[in-house]
């Protein structure tokens, strides 16, 4: 049988939507958490032994339709000489020197990924999602030094060194390019690009430095595998993600999916947008906000069920379980 | 002669748009910070005498077509029992208790605020915009107990304490109410609605959790003064502010004013919405920004310039010299 995600993405699914959620294998699960006492976060991205045990524990518990790599999106940093440290309780912590930056090293500095997809793919039933950052995002991690906050580096950088911030998203879109494409090689079924922050420019300066950059990376992809963009608070950029080029587009709660299925057409495939806000309730509460995204996407042959954002690390994991009953209509409340 | 402030917010304004700046009166003003040394956030704001003269200190620096009274978006919080308490470089500190609340004092307790109005009024030559946080925002501060971070025990009180989120945003509807006429009476020309958070729903909790509080509070001043609501992110919710009541919409720099103003139609007046985030680089490129967005509004009778958020502490006093000036057409560059 087709998996339904695949189906969805060629606009030809019929009965429930597929579902997966943005950061499905993590910290929410005992057993991520379990893990995580023996490893650093980073042993664990790039050993693909351990990257391909995590990627495989939601699979394990809930009736997902597809697997995504257990990574992140800063990867491609070291390319260009930014050096990456996750540290506890504050997120990434960037090294880089956007004063002088060329590119240090190939894709092939990143063959763990490439590892990783090819244990992986032999031994899942579902599809599995590649991903990156978008450079737009990943330039505002190096730029920032981590945690973006409210981009202030970024938005000084385009207005005193617009030429540079160009060149740094250059170099970027054509290394997340190869790593892309390293990783369909691999085996990916299909690409999600993450420019998790892109919606916190102004639609003009989104035109300038995200869209040109996303429109090369997903022409590379084109043919190839399904590709979806994804990216918050992007409401008032809709018009702009029309000319992006991705089979689908990921949107944050903010953005109505109806509002949405409306202004981009029935071309595009749609991808999200429960508030994971929403999951510390009771069972009643939570499968009544899932059924209120259901209800505005119901016989939609080209809608993916998802969340609004990545899912947080207190969440109960029987909440997922809720959700994926709800999904598949096998509970009523 | 009439105020252009004004002129624009009944839709007849002619030439240049007039401008204030969210946060004018505020720490990127040296003479603010002298002040300040000598006294806490909270003396100043409830000392009329103080609020009176941080009110003017922009206006004696810079042309700007409004002044807006010094104060903060919270004080109401203290009529339902919330102690705020300004801390340092952390912003408010909220005691409250959601387990058990009620009106614990009328808006009589907030008379500062009606006697900087009456010292203020005789001595401005420009329009006095008064103020108040909306009611989810404020809600906001007192269920997450002060910065208000992801919403996440707001959103949990949306899916398990319904009724009890109704009921303190409709307590605070009411003394929100008392609070804005109190100041009308005071003699304010203006009144601005702050709901900077409520971007942060899904259009369908706004349209539970927002819209009605606000439109009584709109309907409330209608015929009294000219009203304007403000909200961060708010692309995505255009349709709801649509019904929302009041005068104006004043935005963020996410939203695309052209894109609003030809949502919205031609009867409500637009209001922002330069990121000022672009305000850290050379005078060329800061005026090429406020450029960008009165190309927009070129022309438009019911068009304020402001800023898509307010000014931040580090920025240069002349800048804002150098957007008076732009907005003025009094330089090319």
């Amino acid at each position: 049988m087709e998996s339904r995600y695949l189906a969805a993405l060629s606009g030809r699914n019929e009965g429930a939507p597929p579902l997966w959620i943005m950061r499905q294998a993590g910290r929410y699960l005992p057993e991520y958490r379990e893990l995580r006492k023996k490893h650093r976060f980073e042993t664990m991205m790039e050993t693909p032994e351990l990257a391909y045990q995590v990627t495989k524990m939601p699979l394990e518990r809930f009736d997902l339709d597809a697997a995504i790599l257990f990574s992140d999106i800063l990867p491609v940093c070291r390319t260009v000489g930014g050096k990456v440290a996750f540290v506890e309780g504050k997120g990434p912590v960037v090294d880089f020197n956007f004063e002088k930056f060329a590119v240090e090293c190939g894709v092939e500095s990143l063959q763990f990924v490439e590892k990783a997809i090819r244990l992986l793919k032999p031994d899942l039933s579902v599809p599995l999602i590649g991903f990156a950052g978008g450079p737009f995002t990943v330039a505002s991690y190096l730029i920032e030094g981590g945690g973006v906050g409210d981009l202030k580096k970024v938005k000084r950088a385009i207005a005193e060194r617009r030429e540079e911030l160009h060149r740094l998203l250059s170099l970027l879109t054509d290394q997340t390019i190869d790593y892309l494409l390293m990783q369909v090689e691999a085996g990916v079924d299909a690409i999600q690009l993450f420019d998790t922050w892109a919606g916190m420019l102004d639609p003009c300066a989104f035109q300038e430095f995200v869209l040109p950059y996303n429109q090369k990376i997903f022409a590379a992809l084109s043919g190839k595998v399904p590709t979806i963009f994804f990216g918050r608070g992007l409401g008032s950029h809709l018009h702009l993600l029309k000319e992006i080029g991705a089979t689908g587009i990921g949107v944050d709660q903010t953005v109505d999916l109806s509002y949405a299925r409306a202004f981009l057409g029935n071309e595009v495939v749609l991808q999200g947008n429960l508030d994971p806000g929403f999951l510390y309730g009771s069972k009643d509460s939570v499968v009544e906000q899932v059924k209120k995204v259901l209800e505005k996407m119901k016989g939609d042959p080209a809608y993916i069920f998802n969340f609004g954002y990545g899912i947080l690390p207190d969440v109960r994991p029987e909440v997922v379980e809720w959700i994926v009953e709800t999904v598949k209509q096998k509970v009523t409340v």
